[in-house]
This record gives C-alpha cells, structure tokens and sequence, in this order.
C-alpha cells in the first residue's frame, strides 16, 4: 500500500483546506509592506501556496539592461532579452529574496517556475493581432507534485514563468498561474483563492478606501458592474475570478496584505462566492 | 508505519547509489557543450543531483548592469549588488534554463538554491584580512528533504547559493555545494561525486589532453604533486575532492562533460579513491 508516494500523500491529508494566495506587485515593491505581508503569511498554518508577480522590478532591470519595456493593455510583450530578464527577476531575485524572507520565519518555503518539477505546462501564445512574444497560455498544472509538496510541509512559492513541452520558458501573469493553480487544486481539495493588494477589497467608491463591498456573487457582480460601481481596472481580476468559481474553486478573497489572517477568518474583505 | 513520509522514503531506496554531478562553467557558456551534456544527463537512470555555477554569466551580466567585478584568489567579492546579480543570475537565469532544458528531456529537475526547502544553511563569512561580503560557508545540508527529492524521482538542480538563518541569500562556490552535499548524502547512500569540465580528467601534462590519468588515490596524489605533474589550477579541485572521500564519499571521478555515461561505468575520466 505504500508504494506510491503521490498516492499515498494524496489520501493522508484529503480534507485539509489549500489557500493560494497571490501577493500584488504594489506589496512586493515596498520592503516594509512586503515584510509585514511575509510575517502574516509565515504565521499562517493551513496548507498554502504563494504566487508573486514582480512586473515593476523587471521593467527597472530592464531599463538598467537598456532593454525597452513595451506593454499592450498591461501586458508585457516579452521578445528574447525581456524573457531573460523575467527569468532573471522573477525566477531568481523575486521568488529567492521571498523563499529566504519566509525560511527566517521558519515557513518551509520552496520557490518553484513552472519549468521546476514540471508544475505548470504552457504553449507559446500563438500570434494574432498582436505578437506577445514568449509568453504562454496554460495547458496543466500538476496538481500532484503541488499535493506531494504540501503533504511534505513545504509551501510552494510560484514565480510567474511556465514552461513548454520543448523546454520554452514563458512569462505568464501570475493573476493567471494563481487561478489555474487553485482550479487544479480544486479537484482535490477544498481551496481558497486570495487576492491580496493595497487596497481593503473591492471598493465601492474608488475614492474611498472604507468603502469595501464585503461579499459579491454573479448576480450582485453584473449588478455592480451594469451601475458602473465596479470599473475598469477591477474588471479583469473579478472575471477571472468568478471564472476561478465557476471552475470549483470554493472561495474567492480579495483584500489588502495586511488583513491576510482576518480575510481568511471571514473578517475583512470582499468575499467571492456563487 | 507510514505517518512520517521522510522516514518511509528513507527505508524504501536506501541502496541506491547517488551520483552528485558538478557542472563547470565552461561547459554551461558553450550552448552546443551545454545541450549535449544535458542530453546524456538527462539519460541517467539513477538517483542525481545536478550542480551548477554561472560565475562568466554573472560577471556579463554585472558589466551590463555597470556593477564591477572583483575577485580575490578566483572568489568573487559579493556587494550587495552583486549579491542581486547572481541571485538573479545562478538561482534564476541558468538554474531556470538548465531545469527546462532538462524537462524537455523528460528528466523531472527541480531547480533550488539553498533557501528553498532548506536545503543548505550557511553563515556569511566572517571577515579576517579580505571582506567577501555576501559569501556562505556551509553549515547544513538537509539531506533529508533532497532524500524527500529523488525518492519522488525528481531530479534536484542546485544553484550556488546559500541561505542563512536569518534569510540572507549567500553567494557559494559551486564545487563546494556539489562536496557538501555529497558528503551529507553519503551518511545514507553510497554517494559518486562527479566533476565534469572541458577536460577528459586530471592530466600529467597540461599541454596533452590525452594524458588523462586514469586513477588517484591519496598517496599518488601526494606523489604526483610533489612531482609538480598536478599543479596549480586542479590542486583546490583535487582537495575538495579528497576530503569528500575522507567524509564517506565513495568515489570521486572527474571528467569530460561529452563523457559523463562512461566516466559513470569506468571507462573515461580520471578516478579517485581511497
């Protein structure tokens, strides 16, 4: 009966609740809201995953490499030297700088690409209107080396990179590998999917930073955006994650990094249900 | 019996020779060198670990970047930039590549540094007549967790760098991490330790690539150098190598990177024992 690791993994911890928690670049870029962000997350004691994101140290380097950032509706077109300067940043200095951060704070960290263990497979986004470059489009996450890791008391720390079957590193958004991991997940474990950034949750006046809507379903979610309450800029992270529901996922959360704990605990936050 | 995963993966591969393979920077700075050796790396059946440096890369990168170089007796003097730069260098850029080459080639890598998983601890240099800066001296391997590895039948792809207990990234010579965790694994399996260059092993005359000496013991070594026929360039290489079989290493062998398989069978390469 115990021959199969993965197997023998999967049955031992079945009912445990699985957070992935992607942490915005806006938390990333300031050392002491990222250190705070890293003690909460460290603290924490459910199996859990982080993902990170890094965009803005890698146009700086880039600009240090004298290599142009070009962005097309906020994405990063990603030509041979962008894709080295990605796997730099958010491979090495992001994803090593938070795995040494969290092992401080005794949170066995393991930073993982999608290349590492074979985790998350992508194809190269085939060209159409717009050439992206070497970036990729998600075809499976394996949720069974994920599960391996967590039943082994490591959390999985994702950069956002993907890999092709032919060896192709690729940059992914990593709103995008943090979903997709959480769909996976889904199929085997209750799994929460928390979105934190510098603002409270989803906000019904932009100018205001109290005026966090605290829970939103499909219904109320078309609601808000026909009233033009929920913009733009939200739009996105919300399709995707109602799309994240949709796929299993049992919850969504979106609230600031230092309300990580009080999210999870129901007490902060815009929480997505159906 | 099988509440602690560590100790069941223990018992069940415990024969099992583990080669630790060490791969020279030459190699890695040649793409065509680079290819091929993943190609017979990736062919192995046994249980290994790959060992990677990047000092050329990272000392391109840095002058890109207008962050000098110094090294002091071949070690690189590690700033805080230059910390940044080979973070983003080893544990990013060649780690990352070297693991999605070898997927392509259906070898499941994994690529860590010491921070992930906790791997291997280090204190930062104390500083006598040279300040290294951000340099680790080993202090633990976790050779618990690589067991953890390569019983799941990964393949661990460490980056030369090293994590303290406090969560500094360290930079640390890659023959030493390949000595180091050789050492530490040989306390659980026979463990082959293989240094692979652009040499097809130790030769009696530098001018001669044919004159490969097949084997060293420690008594022959020390003939050898008396003699002046092992010089300079190899004696550090020849020292590490000699006290890793003095801590339980079984054999060292050191090779042509074209050569690893029959280095491996005995056929190629220069072989040390005790």
């Amino acid at each position: 009966m115990c021959t199969f690791a993965g197997e023998l993994f999967y049955y031992l911890n079945m009912s445990a609740t699985v957070s992935v928690i992607k942490i915005g670049g806006n938390i990333l870029d300031d050392p002491e809201s990222c250190s705070r962000f890293l003690q909460r997350f460290a603290a924490l004691t459910s199996p859990r995953i982080l993902v990170h994101g890094g965009g803005k140290i890698a146009t700086q380097t880039a600009a240090r490499l004298q290599i142009p950032t070009r962005m097309v509706d906020g994405r990063r077109i990603t030509d041979k030297a962008m894709l080295d300067v990605v796997t730099m940043v958010y491979g090495g200095l992001v994803n090593k700088n938070l795995v040494a951060g969290l092992q401080s704070l005794a949170c066995n960290a393991i930073g993982l690409t999608g290349a590492d263990a074979g985790i998350i497979r992508a194809v190269k986004r085939p060209v159409k209107a717009i050439d992206y470059g070497f970036v990729g489009d998600i075809t499976a996450v394996n949720e069974h080396a994920l599960t391996t890791f967590l039943n082994n008391d490591l959390v999985p720390v994702l950069a956002p990179l993907t890999c092709s079957d032919e060896g192709l590193l690729l940059n992914t958004n990593a709103d995008t590998i943090a979903s997709a991991t959480a769909v996976a997940l889904a199929r085997h474990y209750p799994v929460t999917l928390v979105y934190c950034f510098e603002k409270k949750g989803v906000l019904s006046n932009a100018d205001d930073d109290e005026s966090v809507i605290s829970s939103l379903n499909p219904v109320s979610y078309i609601r808000y955006k026909n009233e033009g309450v929920i913009t733009k800029g939200m739009i996105p992270k919300l399709d995707n994650a109602f799309q994240a529901l949709a796929s299993g996922v049992q919850q969504v959360i979106i609230c600031h990094a230092d309300n990580l704990d009080d999210a999870l605990a129901g007490k902060s936050g815009t929480l997505l249900n159906n």
